[in-house]
């Protein structure tokens, strides 16, 4: 039996040569896994960065080829993908950079000495790669969240061999990545089984049940998170699991801001909703617009029926979208002020606005509805949005658009958004996540399980785990914690000091 | 109904006044609790120094009568109960200095300007608190992992409310302790349900289940950790469950340190196996001696020999000491040079040092005996050491004694330990944990269930979650985020900077 490939532009199937992965050789990868870890410890720092950097270039090189690939198995455009493997390689030299840098070893000294309770020893702790990750990438980002993502890029930063689970929805796309960076792995120097891949739902699990596995990143629907972390729970040794799962994302308007800048509001807004055919994490789903307007929600109206249909990723996620666009009316009672609608011969669908009292929004109106729709919530105070938030699942992000003079008055409001979410988002969108330093890509949950991030630089330390050494002979200590190295930032005596170099 | 108190130096039980909480209490705990938490993010870092010093002074204060109350409750000694409330209160003051010096808050800004994938918006995050914490303490530490411990100082440092669940092994000393700390915090002007108590098996799990409770920090058995899990898997929410759980530390003596100071290690091996009668989760509990040393063994048997009775915790750990000691013998074939041995009329118990052949040694010798026994485990030469670790659980801790020039040597053995803990000692003993920045408590499952630490300074990030905020006016973010502010150590556009005092 093979997997096969759906290109959702034309709803048309291709069988491939591509094999679900047995569990015999799911066990005999992870086994060689478990191997490679310990030769990887004797990989520098600047070795890893230097694979990192090879394989971002070897991304931008095959990049056209990627990009073809990708089209026609998840219906995005040439721009969007084009963008989205730039990333990808931006991310690679982001970590290349950070482990080099090495604060993300957090090391820290303190020196043997006489304390407050008495005399005590020498003790040196930092930070050590997990062992063995599992990788399983979303339909939705099929290079920035699949195989040549942030969790990939982070795990392998760390210093951990990874297994990516490649996605059915890419799967074509997938083995195509995976050949790049294997390809650039191995003319870097590091061993071969340092990135492996397996394919197919039953390899998923019996991968993350292998003992060898330390730990898993996940970025997609709480459906099939739930289907591991039971599989998961199974295990003699727990391990974590760091799911990236649902997002509504509620965005807020100001009467004030709504006055002052509504058509740019309604056109940058529709933007974010249906870019990517609104199947990114950060979609805004629910958009509170005080009941004044007059001008955004006829102006996304608007947009919506001008719009060419966008193809959805696979015909889950299509029927998923017209399902609960018919749930959100029927059990929510929002009402359509233009529905979408899916539109042959492929997976199409255009952009829909529904549209609710914030007095009568409940939970069944606030469901993720994967796709382009956005639910308006027509509000007349700000004093009941707490009330209507209530209804919101916690999310990835939350968004306020006010004006400069108004800001001051927001802060409980704004305190509330930071309650339900991992990124407040002002006077934008939460679309377009920026990589960098600061990022935090993760919330309370639903929105993640944990408390960790799955893009900016700290995504590493979900696949670190600390040791310490006590009174350790500096033979026997890593380099980076003896007294005569300066390459990293360390904590001695409790004091920061800057690497020399 | 009431919860007793025991003294297990006699054996005696008293009734006590304490009952255990109704689930009605629990749930109105946790409600105050959750409405504390909003009030406590307009608590200044300097405040909540102040309060952490407060509480560390009013510990040492109150000292001598805490110590006499935990005596009658735990039969642990007054020098010893003395430098744990001493440690405590060090411990307080620890997590008062980080707070003050705020790296902990991990604060990241990247301004807005192009980047290599385009214009980026300006991103800043850092560490918040997560929300109300309940803590659960152990028994054999009435004052460090318990009411007063860690877990209590350094989610309170991090700014959440707490909620204690008394330990049933020393119950007055948990309420004394609770009164003092209250009256402290209350001193200090922070609001009264910033942290509470609650008593009774029922409201542990009560409080675990409760909505409000964010995160929960615990030491103790595996098995009551077991029914806290699969209650907090029962909860609409995940949260975090920090578990620390059993702990073996093996400790290994190399031929050469066996015969340069066999005699000085046995003293100190057997001083670290018997301190506080055993019940220590960095004990040693399986020893790694040569098969040609002459003199640990018969020195650990003399000192055992002629050691005094003392008194253990609590009923069940006494019974469970013998029963794992007759497994130890019956199932994993070690044979008693010494048998540990029951003397009345209280708790009391003798040291016991067993024996066995590494060629035989299985885990059925390897099981964790909570009291003042140790295995040793007789080897011909390194190499077998592996294969015998085999069978030892990951720990916290594993200990290596051997001489300065043939550390180099060691490398493989000390890697292969660093994999199975959380923390390699050398030449020294795993207990008496020394408190400060670099320590980490923690290691591989079974001895705990996380990657984080529950004592020193990065123990309070269990307890604290990202935020980022995406082109927020200055005047909603956090003081430490805002340009203008140097108040703690900030890493902005990837660099670092120190705080300007």
């Amino acid at each position: 039996m093979t997997i096969p490939t759906h290109d959702p532009r034309d709803g048309s199937s291709q069988d491939t040569d591509i094999t679900p992965t047995p569990q015999a050789d799911v066990r005999a990868a992870a086994a060689r896994a478990d191997a490679v870890f310990r030769q990887l410890r004797d990989v520098s720092r600047a070795d890893r960065a230097t694979a990192l950097r090879t394989i971002a270039d070897a991304l931008e090189a095959d990049r056209a080829d990627l990009v073809i690939c990708a089209m026609a198995e998840t219906g995005l455009s040439e721009q969007r993908l084009t963008g989205e493997v730039n990333r990808s390689a931006f991310q690679f030299r982001m970590f290349a950079d950070a482990i080099e840098e090495g604060s993300y070893l957090e090391v820290m000294i303190d020196h043997a000495g006489d304390t407050p309770l008495g005399p005590a020893p020498d003790v040196r702790r930092m930070l050590v790669p997990l062992g063995p990750v599992a990788v399983f990438g979303s339909s939705n980002f099929p290079f920035a969240f699949s195989v040549a993502g942030g969790d990939t890029a982070s795990a392998l930063a760390a210093g951990n061999p990874v297994i990516v689970k490649a996605h059915s929805s890419h799967i074509l796309t997938s083995r195509a990545t995976f050949d790049v960076i294997h390809r650039a792995i191995v003319d870097s120097g590091l061993p071969a089984d340092t990135f492996q891949i397996v394919y197919g739902q039953q390899a998923g699990v019996d991968l993350v049940q292998d003992p060898a596995i330390t730990a898993v990143g996940y970025t997609g629907s709480l459906g099939a998170a739930q289907i591991l972390i039971s599989a998961i729970g199974e295990r003699e040794t727990p391990i974590p699991f760091y799911g990236e799962l649902s997002s509504v994302n509620p965005l807020i308007v100001t009467e004030a801001a709504a006055r002052a800048r509504g058509a740019q509001i309604a056109q940058g807004l529709y933007a974010s909703v249906t870019g990517s055919a609104g199947q990114l994490c950060t979609k805004p789903g629910v958009a509170f617009v005080p009941r004044t307007d007059d001008v955004i929600v006829p102006e996304l109206v608007r947009l919506a029926a001008a719009a060419e249909p966008q193809p959805l990723l696979n015909a889950k996620i299509h029927e998923s979208l017209f399902r609960i666009q018919g749930d959100l009316i029927a059990s929510g009672g929002a009402s359509a002020l233009r529905a979408s609608e899916p539109v042959g011969p492929g997976l199409g669908a255009t952009p829909g606005i529904l549209e609710i009292d914030a007095s009568t929004f409940t939970a069944a109106a606030a469901e993720e509805a994967f796709g382009p729709v956005v639910v308006v919530v027509r509000y007349d105070t700000l004093d009941q949005l707490p009330a209507a938030l209530d209804a919101v699942p916690d999310s990835l992000t939350a968004t306020v658009h006010c004006e400069v003079d108004e800001a001051a008055g927001l802060a409980d409001l704004v305190t509330d958004l930071q309650r339900r979410s991992g990124r407040v988002v002002f006077n934008g969108y939460p679309t377009g996540v920026r990589v960098c330093w600061a990022q935090h890509h993760g919330g309370p949950w639903p929105a993640t399980n944990s408390q960790h991030t799955s893009v900016g630089v700290t995504a590493m330390r979900r696949f670190l785990r600390p040791i310490a050494w006590q009174s350790a002979p500096a033979v026997l200590l890593p380099a980076e914690l003896r007294d005569d190295d300066a390459s990293v930032p360390r904590r001695v005596d409790g004091v920061y000091q800057p690497a020399k170099n």
